[in-house]
């Protein structure tokens, strides 16, 4: 038997129209790319994206056609993401920072017939559209005064096609099933592979995100989303504040500290979103100038793991809470937060950073689990080491076209690639990419754990460990260290230094001296590479 | 093209798993029906909950079937929710507060085959079961120790029962559509109707409801769901509860000033949700005793116009923000909420009063319009009178059984049966029941508005405003006056002291003197009756 409530599709179009309804007035203030200050309130936002609807629809793209954009966070950014989504066409959200040839691979495979830019990425489109022969259009997000010399072809005014076309269309009625949003991952290995959000998952995600453990957007918050919306969907803050009808500060090109600062300052912001490295800038800003920031209360910080340095600054100079949340674009991202629990809470400060730094746990809709390499549950007991699984309608069921085949186990988990932990309190943090750990015995060792106390050996450089193959544990860890200059090599050394700081059958089996070890344009130690000169290596232990 | 995220059926039993798997240590604190305070934790009502699925598999309760509640606030409760939803079975809540002839209707009406019942009600459920043939068995909620001597047959005792079950079950794995919860609404007029939730529009309303402006659930808030499961599903407080890890608190029997001021006390209650008489004889035990609740931040009043006098009593006296709620068992409940924007809270209190005494603005997730008699819609300019309608995923689209028939109008809007206002701020205010607005000319007349102004008058003990028939305007009001006594008749002067302060055109064409005005039971005018003893009235401008 079935329930009787109403059939009402979850589909994006009616976040902007509530939007529009009952938080009108509400605005949307970007530092434009042009320059200036703009501000709009959310019922014009809905007029424009309806007008950018009926210029597609006069361009014929049809229901579960790309139209991409290359944009900053914008107001306009935000009319172009609904003006699409409303007719059922699918945003495609590029990200410039992607190497060329990677865009034209991604252009390509989407078949992205329409890209809306900004004036920054202009010179970058033009010297990749000549690669994309699917792109008919390319608008220019600005005005006939702005338009820019360009030998681009297709190109279109932005402001002017807004000017000629009608605000009278009809928007969702289709299934909410129906694809909405498509954002590439840039896997380190192999092609990017897209991510095909539904209108329901993007919905979902929304709520999701009003939680008042996640982004807690009110109409009484000025959020500043600086992650941008090519970034895993601004972490849903293009959805989630116009839902509350919270107002919003696009920061548009300009993420220095310095800008930040201005936009936080000038609009009385209460709470931001961004990446480690935009805080660490805002507060070299802060602390150079010897500003403050009072009207922010709270901080959501992801895109990679928190250095206790910045939770202890943002507290203890600015009394400002750091939320931090982990996530990936195949989970829309919302994945986990670290929201104290009270037994938590109620520690001393000091005492609370045991959990703060971890990514912390998942809201309702999105379920975690450990498994070891055989495929096993693990238990959360905050040291046993687990694949990270992820399941719930906003986490990725497939790659679009397929790519990469079945992603799911058998329970239809996600694999993040990500070994973790899981503990007591249910706080989960990232100990290792998956393919980094040893798999020992049924059990994960984690590379990065011995690696961090292997350095601090007086003698050592640089130290890594991976897994050399081994016929009874399948892998068995080995050092690799590069000596200081002028230093003796003596194994034992290193492997005494290791003893009682790690689990006895996490020791090493052997510590090879090298001259170098391989890094990576992070400066990260390029285990990929690493592993590949070692191929030839067997383990003494090996038999 | 369709997304291509992962297909998680949005079921309730996912809500409590939740519960278990990331707050499985928060507690849920019981006032038990026996009489002590009982403690228990969200995995251990998990486990209990699959032992009740258990017991209905044993007694082949099937998907669709369905199984009723008689029974007050308590993690019993909950745990006899989770148990019959988790396996598809309809979680029936029985009001005991209505007539029993209305319970033996219900119960007949909904077929129900297992009904669980707190000791309280068990002399209530012996006088009507003898007239409910499709009742199999009634489980009594207590201990072997506390099972009463009664003439039930078919009788169980709850703890026996679960003591002997499995905790091994499947819960879930059918669509979402599936229908998961059953109340009837205690309407005024014929019999009572039945809204038939499905997990879907369930899971959908925790959502809403764990959003910042609503019930704003975390594992730090500390909830007191003073409002029944039986009335509107305790506003969804047993699923918001689990979902957040909020520790709950539930007041079992005793809703009185005092036993709940004790709950509030002893357990560090940080919000709590009730109708506003129990509040009333909170705030009267406060103040006889000179006591505080400093550990409470915020209530949410609903189900019936909340007072200025009680939103200034806990502003003023306790420094408790009141959040008024406006919904119906036909919307989940959750409707809308007076949540204040930026632009009102920044006036000064007295002045935010014109809205804090509304029922505010809807959640996304929730569409309202307002549309006068002809079917048009009405502006939102804060003076207009509308019919209120409602549509979204949490609202009702048929009744149980089809009674009713169509209950949508052509843009699947549900008629709340409600006359309201909705300003420029989109604070929407109920001002009157449908039935009793007076028809005139195209537009709606509020009689509540002319009785509270014509009951100002010196010489008036009671006002009534009804609508008379007119053939040209439809309708026209009429105002009905019991004078105090020993005052004389004259109509000019009632009609002159409405003068000024209604429309022109709400001027009543007659004033009629009548002996007596008659009352509900609720003290309410009786309008029906009021309209039947008029029968024969005709108006003088009638012609």
């Amino acid at each position: 038997m079935l329930g009787l409530m109403q059939d009402w599709p979850l589909t994006v179009d009616k976040i902007l129209d509530h939007a529009k309804h009952w938080h009108g007035r509400a605005e949307v203030v970007t530092r434009s790319v042009e320059g200036p200050i703009v501000r709009i309130t959310y019922a014009e936002i809905h007029e424009r994206a309806r007008r950018v609807s009926n210029v597609l629809l006069d361009w014929d793209i049809k229901i579960g056609e790309r139209v991409a954009t290359l944009a900053w966070n914008t107001a306009n950014h935000i009319e172009a993401w609904y003006g699409i989504m409303g007719i059922g066409a699918v945003c495609h959200t590029l990200n410039p920072r992607l190497f060329p040839e990677q865009l034209v691979y991604i252009i390509n495979h989407a078949e992205d017939r329409i890209i809306f830019v900004d004036l920054t990425f202009v010179p970058l489109l033009q010297a990749i559209l000549p690669h994309c022969p699917t792109v008919e259009r390319v608008v220019i997000m600005t005005d006939a005064a702005h338009m820019p010399e360009t030998s681009l072809p297709g190109v279109e005014c932005y402001e002017s096609l807004l000017e000629g076309a009608s605000t009278e269309v009809t928007w969702g009625a289709f299934d909410e099933q129906t694809a909405c949003g498509l954002c590439y991952t840039s896997g380190t290995t192999g092609n990017p592979k897209g991510v095909l959000y539904s209108h329901r998952s993007n919905f979902i995600h929304t709520l999701l995100g009003l939680q008042a453990t996640v982004l807690g957007a009110t109409p009484n918050e000025v959020i500043l989303p600086v992650v941008p919306m090519f970034h895993a969907n601004a972490w849903g803050i293009a959805f989630g504040g116009p839902a509350a009808g919270s107002k919003l500060v696009m920061p548009g090109a300009r993420m220095d500290g310095a800008a930040i600062y201005e936009l936080i300052e000038s609009e009385g912001v209460t709470f931001s979103a961004a990446v480690p490295t935009v805080w660490q800038g805002l507060l070299a800003h802060l602390r150079e100038h010897k500003l403050k920031i009072p009207t922010v209360k709270r901080v959501l910080i992801g895109g990679s793991a928190v250095p206790e340095s910045l939770i202890r600054a943002f507290h203890d100079e600015f009394g400002i809470e750091v939320l931090q949340g982990w996530g990936m674009t195949e989970t829309s991202p919302i994945g986990t937060l670290s929201n104290l629990t009270p037994e938590i809470a109620s520690l001393p400060y000091d005492e609370q950073m045991k959990w703060r730094i971890k990514q912390g746990t998942p809201p309702l809709g999105v379920e975690l689990k450990l498994k070891n390499y055989a495929g096993q549950e693990m238990p959360h007991d905050g040291h046993t080491y687990g694949r990270l699984m992820i399941k719930g309608p906003t986490i990725a069921g497939a790659y679009f076209k397929d790519e990469g085949g079945n992603i799911l186990d058998a329970e239809g988990f996600f694999d993040t690639g990500d070994v973790s932990t899981i503990d007591e309190q249910g706080f989960m943090q990232i100990t290792d990419r998956a393919k980094d750990v040893i798999k020992s015995g049924g059990e994960w060792i984690s590379s990065i754990e011995i690696e961090n106390i292997a350095i601090g050996h007086p003698k050592v450089e640089l130290a890594a460990v991976i897994g050399a193959a081994h016929p009874k544990w399948d892998e068995r860890p080995v050092l690799i260290v590069k000596l200081k200059p002028g230093e003796g090599q003596d194994k034992q050394e290193h492997l005494d230094f290791l003893q009682g700081k790690i689990a006895k059958w996490w020791m090493p089996d052997d510590v090879v001296f090298a001259d170098d070890i391989p890094l990576g344009a992070t400066g990260k130690i390029d285990k990929k590479l690493l592993r590949e000169r070692m191929k030839d290596y067997r383990l003494p232990t090996a038999g």
